[in-house]
């Protein structure tokens, strides 16, 4: 048999995709699986996103333009300038996801074994880009006891080497809920500048901040036009995760033509689905503040519940719909796999996804788990009190 | 300003990209650009297809599964057994277009500097694919002689190395509209077996088979399962290439689970896109034969068009709806700008792809175009008409 590339080889499997055979066994056994592993949302899609695709008048389904329909991006540049963004449609590409936006980025700016800073822990497909490029993530701890905050620019001066070639950091924050303040942005752009980095924000949670607070894009800044890139999604924002729709924003000229030309190579991003995402624009806005109080709720009725547990460490999110949870127990991937495996009430029982996944760096966040706060305040009360009988018995057993 | 990658320097763009703007300036001055420079059928959807899509009753649309939604897999597997390939929905996985599935095979098999070798002329994007993972596609010379028939298995042979990974053709072939026969894919099939390499077959075009011929799937040669994967795709079928739906298909269990971690990554193929997809396979029968009759009323009109016009060497293609065309003259991407720039009849002018950026090798190609016969006959007629006037006055005048 020929062999597979050791790139393919060192590709890291999903966080949660070993436990997913554990999961269908245990649905298959009857129970029900509440699931805080994941950030599919349950909130309903704009409906006018919906209609849009229902009443479209396609006959021949053709290739759109390869940076995405004009009319989508023209129509994407005011929602940002809305948002105190200053740019213009020409600085947008819409890609097929902020996946495939962050993997061109990657290859535009990397090569094989140049280095791309992060904060750990980190959204762990971040590694995955990385790696299918060649590209090493060099993870900066960021800690619980900080509330996951933007760690010193020391620890960043000291980890950039002749091979840096970017500070990557998710605001908010997936998987810590934590929102990067203006102070803390304006530091990174400080330094970007001063060492000639590129400077990538993923910003798809953009919208879900609470307790009154702003988030502070990257687009913001103003001397950073050659450093700045900017990813952004429809999947959150609209609940349109299956859209696949998702754009790189950029005023670097040179950057952009080169991105393009990986587009150019994948012809262009799905044609229903620009459709949905240039129809969002137009939701209204008490969606969007129906969905934050909603989101409100489940996090407060999330991390309210989880102080209770004796032994739980949790910071209050205030951004994104994550939050990293610190287990009183030595292995958390055990644990995920224990629940699932042995463990329900009234035949019901929780997967969460364990937290290691989401640090490079070995050995960290083995006592952690990842909590996605998509389901309902009900489904969510059920959970957490599984997670606390849960761990009540496993700490029995525990050697 | 940061650097770009030396990998995203070397990305090609687009072969007919450098002509854009000459069309778009052209499209100003009021001139009609009949394009034979891309696959962009003007062919309809199948209207059960565009009806799923309009019936759809998703109400929030979130992430399918990675690898394609199970009831598409399984009704796609059904497809290939139809056409007398036996699969089942355990070795399809649906990508984003073909040109995802490639990329994630090229990354799943190959690492830095490895080689993949390719008959050229080829699909121009395979290059891209490669360079993206620092890739290297390694060129065996077909000729407009032959027909463009296989290169003979010793020059294969000649071009092995400890560095070549995979044997990739695209069968029947764009850009050449040759259809490599059951007895060239069984020689491949000895070849690959023989130095353990994968034997990568786009298979896009299956269905686009004239004259009377078959199409002769390598997913019927027995003895290569570790070895063989086709790419597949809906866009030219249905003509739904803005649907970006594809999928790779292998019986190599650890080929697929490597391709899976790659697909993880960008977590799943756009939903509404996968919806009509699954319609699509209930295409009635009359639909396909409509279309190939269709196609090969333009393939007649543009191939007996094109052998009037003196000085113009072509073959007529046996399969998809493209054909290499040798010109009398010396540099095919001069012609074509200049057609755009300084030609027209009745404003009316015709652009199509040099066919340099097909060739891998330097030099190769520089005479000749490669024209897609999408569009119906009278335009081709027009476009014929335009192209051997253009030839003439241009001839004039070439240093």
């Amino acid at each position: 048999m020929p062999n597979i590339s050791t790139k393919g080889l060192s590709m890291p499997e999903s966080p949660i995709r070993k436990l997913v055979p554990f999961a269908e066994a245990a649905k298959k056994r009857g129970i029900n699986v509440i699931h805080l592993n994941i950030g599919q949302p349950d909130i309903k899609t704009p409906q006018v996103a919906l209609d849009a695709v229902k009443k479209n008048s396609i006959t021949t389904l053709s290739y759109s333009k390869t940076e995405g329909n004009d009319s989508y991006r023209t129509k994407l540049a005011t929602y940002y300038l809305k948002h105190g963004i200053e740019i213009t449609a020409e600085d947008i590409l819409v890609t097929t996801g902020a996946s495939e936006g962050l993997s061109f980025v990657i290859g535009s700016i990397a090569d094989t074994d140049d280095e791309i800073i992060v904060p750990e822990p980190f959204y762990a497909n971040y590694n995955s880009f990385s790696i299918a490029f060649g590209v090493n993530v060099v993870p900066i701890v960021s800690k619980i006891e900080t509330g996951f905050a933007l760690p010193s620019i020391a620890d960043f001066e000291n980890a950039i080497t002749a091979k840096t070639k970017a500070i990557l950091i998710c605001n908010p924050n997936n998987p810590t809920g934590y929102l990067y303040s203006e102070e803390e942005i304006k530091q990174l752009a400080h330094l970007v500048k001063k060492h000639d980095l590129f400077f990538i924000v993923d910003e798809v949670y953009r919208e879900f901040v609470y307790d009154g607070k702003e988030h502070y894009s990257a687009l913001k800044e103003k001397n950073i036009d050659d450093h700045c890139i900017v990813i952004d999604s429809v999947s959150k924002r609209y609940s349109m995760c299956g859209a696949r729709i998702g754009c790189v924003i950029t005023k670097n000229k040179t950057l952009k033509n080169t991105i393009l030309k990986f587009m150019q190579a994948r012809l262009s991003p799905p044609s229903y689905a620009q459709i949905a995402s240039e129809a969002a624009l137009d939701t209204p806005q008490e969606y969007f503040d129906e969905v934050i109080a909603e989101y409100v709720l489940r996090r407060d009725t999330l991390i309210q519940g989880l102080n209770k547990i004796s032994g739980v460490k949790v910071i209050s999110p205030q951004g994104a719909f994550y939050c990293i949870v610190e287990l009183p127990i030595k292995d958390s991937d055990t644990f995920a796999q224990w629940m699932l495996e042995h463990f329900n009430i009234a035949n019901e029982t929780v997967m969460v996804a364990p937290a290691a996944g989401f640090y490079a760096t070995e050995g960290l966040g083995k006592n952690q788990i990842r909590i996605a706060y998509v389901l309902d305040k009900e489904t969510l009360k059920r959970a957490i009190c599984i997670l606390e009988q849960a761990l009540k018995e496993y700490r029995l057993n525990e050697d």
